[in-house]
């Protein structure tokens, strides 16, 4: 008998016909033998829907009466849900975050879990019950209710199963797992069987969004295993674990057939059209400047992802430093750094809206530079310009045109030999929705 | 300055619009120097979509889960209307039940209160902020989220204005007040100005629905005053405390000018078209039968309202018992007094669906006999028959023919000078809405 923490998105639960057929996969695994404990979001579209009467009552509503609002959603979902599977002849209790025990801090909108004390759950699967819990939500230290934010859900499942000490993880979407890129871009894409931790982290970053970033950290921290599925069938999904599962052999594709233990092994290609590029024109080159940029821009709230430095001019003494940031917080930097634009001295600020990034990601890389030959190689031969570049010991990331992303994913996932025509396996991780 | 709870029902905030009007008055009471509570129902058609959707997944969901499921209502409109008082620029918070300190029992789906500690509506309040409270719900001892059942966010406000020592508890309504009848029936129906606890009760108990039964017990109990009014004029309503108002005497419109202090002073008309009659025929007339057969109706769960006995036919030695119950309650009634048939020797049920009931109500009706004579006389001058009479220290209530119910009301409300063309004031207590 095992413990299975089973997570359901919005869309698995969008209406009564979709809770009853999950709450009947539920049925099976209870009666299988499993104490089950169900998280769920909010049903379709009642966020957006909350969310919209929030919008026809203030522009800039309270953030603490915003979380209120918004785990009406959860309660929805997490009652009928209970409802559902009562009939089948199961017993089950729902529970909001606050009753299962999810601890958070009090930033209202972005709550981080502080500590899960999930007494009533145990209680509950003590009783033989599933135990419900309301996704996306948690009670702070001063008794309100808070959200998680994005990925919310994801990461309240991975933090019960790690303070329950569960088996496993599931991870219910709409799509089979994990695959080696997004199926819509590259149609031999395949599904990941196994992959670790790091590289799910790499990925999600990349912008693989099967899986919420937040919820890998979690995971990782606290070895939880975390098993992506499909809830609409029955098929085994892909496993994030601390350990490698089989993957291939890049080098297979390539007439390489011996196998050695260190080299590189590719889970697959990641990409992210989420980001815009600022680029600080004629920064003069002196020691400290860009630490004052980036504290600058790091107090207007953004988060950046890659910085790249050009050698300075020697005759001007001046560089230019570009970095890419989510296109939702251009505005407020590109503000924040103008209000300082005497102080920093810089020339002026231009923006790109139109980049895309491309990511390679897979164990052992750093160590194997004719990994980053071979995906330069691909770009060039597909025609495509480098922007800029950054690499990770398991990630090699690259900026293009926006309108050259996808063939910059098709190019580099054939490439590497991860079209399903030209091998057996596995790997990476694309767009799930 | 007063610390004043306002009730605001689902009508009042039934969308965007009517919840930035509702925030306006609310602004209003708070920068006019009040402590200001506000009680707020669910948004309009919430709590019916949400019955639709739990009748989707399940025909007898368990009551705990729709508990959870209908507090979802509150929880929308609740922080919504704390959004729209917060861009008028007073600052408000919304709490739950659970928040505010209404704990209850753990009967799910009609829970009674059994404690207020409204620890943190006390520090809102201090703050300067307004109080946004859930109506309708509470939290059990053992933690779970209950419901008050019908009339509950009234009974929430009264036992909220207890706890806090209000100075009023105000329940808006679509409706100026309560009235001397039910205006769509008795055009002449006249507001009442005030009326006592004990009226009131009458009132509700026959048939009035501005305000629930429960919370004018509660707010006799605890001595808080009442004053229902409309939450779309800023009109005087009517103010329901322990002392009576100048109510007018019914003899002024009959000729006898002279004031007398122990005179009888009517409240008002209420009538209830909710009841069915059930006769059990043949009653073998013996010590302790009736009692018998309201032991079988009470386990039946129903709530009886009216009994009459026949004087028994010396020849037979039996005799009928009437009595009149909620039309919902008729069907479990019927089943478990035939279950016991050959147990009481009666010879059969007789249902009768078609029934009305008029009430009077005033002060010091027992002691003047002249009260019942004119409200019969009316009744028979009207042509219609008297099925059952009951009475009280200050209500005489008759069952009539259904279709005869409006003219009852009419004829009453004439006969005891209520109409508004006849005297200055005053008086009952109609349907609300």
């Amino acid at each position: 008998m095992a413990l299975v923490v089973q997570k359901y998105g919005g869309s698995s639960v969008s209406d009564a016909r979709s809770i009853k057929r999950v709450a009947k996969r539920i049925a099976e695994a209870k009666r299988a033998g499993n104490d089950v404990v169900v998280v769920v979001s909010a049903m379709g579209d009642t966020t957006d829907e909350l969310l919209e009467l929030a919008d026809e009552i203030s522009p800039k509503p309270p953030q603490r009466e915003m979380d209120i609002l918004l785990t009406a959603g959860e309660r929805i979902s997490m009652s009928l849900l209970a409802m559902a599977i009562d009939k089948l002849g199961v017993k089950a209790k729902s529970f909001t975050g606050q009753q299962a025990g999810l601890l958070t801090d009090a930033v209202h909108g972005k709550a981080r879990i502080v500590d899960v004390v999930p007494h009533r759950i145990r209680q509950t699967l003590s009783k033989g019950q599933v135990a419900i819990v309301a996704g996306f939500q948690g009670v702070s230290t001063s008794n309100d209710v808070t959200t998680l934010g994005r990925g919310g859900s994801d990461t309240t499942a991975v933090a019960l199963a790690a303070g329950l000490d569960a088996d496993v993880c599931e991870i219910y979407t709409d799509v089979d797992g994990i695959f080696s890129a997004d199926p819509r871009i590259v149609p031999g894409a395949r599904k990941i069987d196994k992959v670790t931790y790091e590289e799910m982290l790499e990925l999600a970053a990349s912008g693989a969004k099967v899986l919420a970033l937040r919820a890998v950290e979690y995971a990782r921290r606290y070895d939880v295993p975390v098993h992506v599925r499909s809830s609409f069938s029955g098929k085994t999904g892909t496993l994030v674990t601390g350990t490698h599962g089989d993957l291939i052999d890049p080098n297979a594709s390539t007439g390489d057939q011996e196998e050695a233990m260190e080299d590189p092994i590719i889970s697959g290609v990641a990409h992210d059209s989420s980001e815009a590029k600022i680029t600080v024109v004629g920064v003069p080159d002196t020691l400290g400047q860009a630490a004052r940029i980036f504290e600058v821009v790091a107090g207007a709230g953004a988060n950046i992802d890659m910085i790249v430095q050009n050698v300075s001019v020697a005759a001007t003494g001046r560089t230019d430093i570009s970095f890419t940031l989510p296109h939702g917080d251009v505005r407020s930097t590109v503000a924040a750094l103008n209000a300082v634009k005497s102080e920093l001295k810089f020339d002026e600020l231009q923006i790109d809206d139109e980049i895309g990034k491309v990511s390679l990601v897979g164990a052992g890389m750093k160590s194997h530079p004719g990994i980053s030959a071979r995906l330069f190689g691909a770009l060039r031969d597909a025609g495509i310009n480098i922007e800029m570049i950054s690499t990770s010991e398991i990630r090699i990331s690259v900026v293009t045109r926006a309108d050259s992303l996808d063939d910059a994913v098709r190019a580099i996932h054939t490439a590497f030999g991860l079209d399903s025509s030209e091998g057996e396996a596995v790997v990476y991780a694309g767009t799930g929705r």
